[in-house]
């Protein structure tokens, strides 16, 4: 069911792709005062395991601290900065510290809940008091496995970001999924542009002859845009049975899915940054990290249910591959978008009424740039 | 016969090779809106053939449409840039189009008129005019073989700004002649510079001994420099016939010539970006594509008269690689400027009577300016 | 003896080590308008000999013009930029002019004393003198075997600049060694950056584990620092005699030493370029060239006593490989503190009792920019 879109909405104008500034704002509003997707709670599933991520520029320790009870209540974020001379502590992207981290310069030392518990020769001096140089935390939260942190210092709680998708997403039981594949994209475009690609199926006709051929590209049922996500479901056709090379599925269905939840695939994207493709056997998952006005990395990860995954035959080629092939066509479309948008000649182009969730999708980045403007007086 | 330049006529400023705000005025000026050799008719000698071309940052698709009549009136400009939303939609840097021109987008179509045919699903919605989303034109001429473009939007005849250029060279029969070679390089130094470079040959006992022994560096005849162009011819010395390796002529005199064009070559700069080298026996063609303050990509090609081409024994190496060793010495030179004008200790320094033509170029840059700061109120 | 801080003396903000404007004006201050160390008299032995150095973006050459008496007074500096047409005239890093300065475009061409001596075609116009046209002069001398250029023309003279340092180290007798071995490494740090890592050994047990063996690093006889220079001298543990990769001596000692300087390292900071590191038996320099804001590039130089040198079984590595191991370890630290100090969570930290010549040097680079921003009248 797709929505009347009103006479001729268009795109955004180029400034929303190409302006540095405007680029650096969105970082602020998007990225820095949103909850963002930083990874899986199975990549740090013990006490001092460890993976950086960087955000806007900034490099975030994501660990695990010693607490009982509520393993998800144990996720912590760091800045990846000693509070000693500033020195960028941890380098290796991804491990485990011995239950404290210290920095590599003269030695600070920090407790996995950020403490400062060394600080050697310091004590000499007069005034310096330990408690005053605690690592700065980042806001950290988990559902259902997959981990989000928050910059903003006014950080409001995940759940209203979330809205109503813990209660719609609950039959996948993403938190029993476990990573099996990762790959790093670097596209040359906007992250909106990545956004924009992934909510709507009229390209796929010309652009994915492979996805085409799986999924009806007319029979997009989209959900009503909402403030914190859009995203909607798809049938399959010909007889496929899940997104893959042949359209064969090659593993159990996911636990917990009705015959109607097994017959479709959910793609929803969480603003800003996770787009999330919940698959009748299957998770894929992409985070989008901008790196400039016209660049953004795009970490893509497959997941798997690991009664499936311990199969001696299990397999996860036909999955990884078919979206990696279909990954690569859309970011290089969207690399093309980025090309032309910068032109002198682009003007606002007119929308269908099959891309009404990226209507939606400019609105709601237009509403919160309104927003921030009225807050800071300009 | 050089024309007397008045005491210690001097370089520009600094700021006019280092300063990115002007580089970014004289694109406009220079190479939007005024007419720039793009390439040659023989490249898209049929309907659909097409090549791009990137001028000030735009990449333009320069191809021929089918039409009766005058040839060269079939040569059209677009801004490769999708109306849909704004992708950029060709390639590859020369090719043919089945007819029509396709984003691989989502599927919107026009004809090698620029006209919209096709635009899935925009059917549908309401207040929609294929009408309204032409491709962007540029203007487009040719002038004896060679394809200029206009990207201002009020560009005057291409015949204005050739002034007698047409009636002077109609001897050479440039439209007969047809691309043998071609070679890109890309040089460290502002557009201006390779200029400079091109048009006065006081350098060429101490940086071209090769061609030094060819031609008589005190022996140019400039013509008085236009307001559109300059340049002037040379005569050979010690029995050469052209310019080459050793001097010898491989090739017929192109057919109509007289015995004064037979002993001479024309080297012209047509402002802003075409040098035009006219041998005996063949043509050499250079454009300039400035892609920063400090940095310019030059297309150099050589070409030959098809009678000369179809014969069994035809050689052109001889000429090539006399101008592309030349070449890569003025290249070499212009990025050594470039890196001197750049310092602090620079400062205009003094023209000989043998670098008018340099002063001439110089005062029209400087005129330029003035009529577009007057214009602008600035 | 180390010197009390007062309480909390801190690091300084994160814009004296990101702030591109600041930057510019330190290149200024520092490197403009103050002596720097840019090389060693013996690697331009002979009249006609130069090397290139690169100072704050300009191209210096400096050569040994032809002098009776004082070979010292014979040391050159230029800038790589002929009066004619702005041309950087030398291109390999070091060689030899055989007597004359010559431009390779037009063939200008000057004395080893700067003056234009040869400009072919310009007699032929009125007003132009030659005397007019020297190559723009660089301050340059030379204190014990140090070759020091002076880009300000109120360059006032080295030995204000240098203060007691030459009496200080007159026992070394820098000006008979001879270099050896150059190594230069390319940092992604503040200059400042590495001046207060090389002024502190604070880092040492938990940064240099090869080092810390050799010396005891709360054993820094610190100079109380001056306004041109910090520094102090270390001594040995263990039965180190020099600093090697197994503390062992394989050189004779200096010839001018006593007892008590046979017995340490002194580390010297002669701001803003010179690292001056001298030991029983060697010296090794480092100067630095900022080439941005966060990257600077370092050229070591191991330098030994050339009746060593001149043994059959004389060797270096030991103590080459030694200080490349450490600098290394040096480097990569300091762009660890770079990265950290750019994050947002970045703030001034707490300084210890073991990092006052630190302090020191924060508060010499603030005083500068007070006395230079009261001068220029801001």
């Amino acid at each position: 069911m797709s929505t009347q879109v009103e006479p001729l909405a268009t795109t955004l104008p180029a400034r929303y792709y190409t302006d540095p500034e405007i680029f650096r704002d969105e970082l602020e509003r998007f990225y820095c005062e949103s909850w963002v997707c930083a990874g899986r709670a199975d990549q740090i599933a013990n006490p001092g395991d460890y993976f950086l991520r960087e955000v806007a520029g900034e490099s975030i320790i994501v660990t695990r601290d010693n607490v009982t009870g509520d393993n998800d209540q144990a996720v912590r974020g760091f800045y990846n900065v000693c509070r000693h001379r500033g020195t960028r502590m941890v380098t290796s992207a991804e491990g485990k510290f011995s239950g404290r981290i210290q920095c590599g310069y003269h030695g600070w030392t920090y407790g996995l809940d950020g403490r400062l518990i060394g600080a050697p020769h310091m004590e000499e001096g007069s005034g310096f008091c330990r408690e005053d140089y605690p690592l700065n935390k980042v806001q950290a939260a988990v559902w259902d496995g997959n981990i989000f942190i928050n910059l903003g210092p006014q950080a409001g709680p995940l759940e209203k970001q979330l809205a109503d998708l813990p209660q719609k997403f609950a039959p996948w039981r993403m938190q029993d999924l476990r990573l099996h594949k990762r790959i790093v994209y670097d596209v040359k475009a906007n992250w909106k542009l990545v956004v924009l690609n992934y909510n709507e199926c009229l390209h796929c006709p010309v652009l994915h002859p492979a996805l085409n051929r799986l999924t009806n590209y007319l029979g997009a049922d989209n959900e009503q845009p909402q403030s914190t996500y859009i995203g909607g479901a798809m049938g399959f056709r010909g007889g496929a049975e899940t997104m893959s090379l042949d359209g064969k599925r090659r593993r159990d269905y996911l636990p917990g899915l009705n015959d109607e939840e097994r017959q479709k695939v959910c793609y929803y994207c969480i603003f800003p940054n996770f787009l999330l493709s919940l698959h009748p056997d299957y998770m894929m998952t992409a985070t989008l990290w901008p790196k400039a006005v016209d660049r953004t990395e795009i970490i893509a990860e497959w997941h798997f249910h690991p009664a499936e995954m311990s199969k001696p035959d299990f397999e996860a080629n036909d999955a990884i591959d078919f979206w990696d092939l279909t990954n690569k066509e859309d970011w290089k479309i969207c690399e093309l978008s980025q090309a032309g948008i910068q032109s002198r000649a682009y003007r606002p182009g007119p929308y269908s009424n099959r891309e009404t969730l990226l209507h939606a999708f400019d609105q709601m980045v237009l509403a919160r740039e309104r927003e921030a403007k009225k807050r800071d007086g300009r």
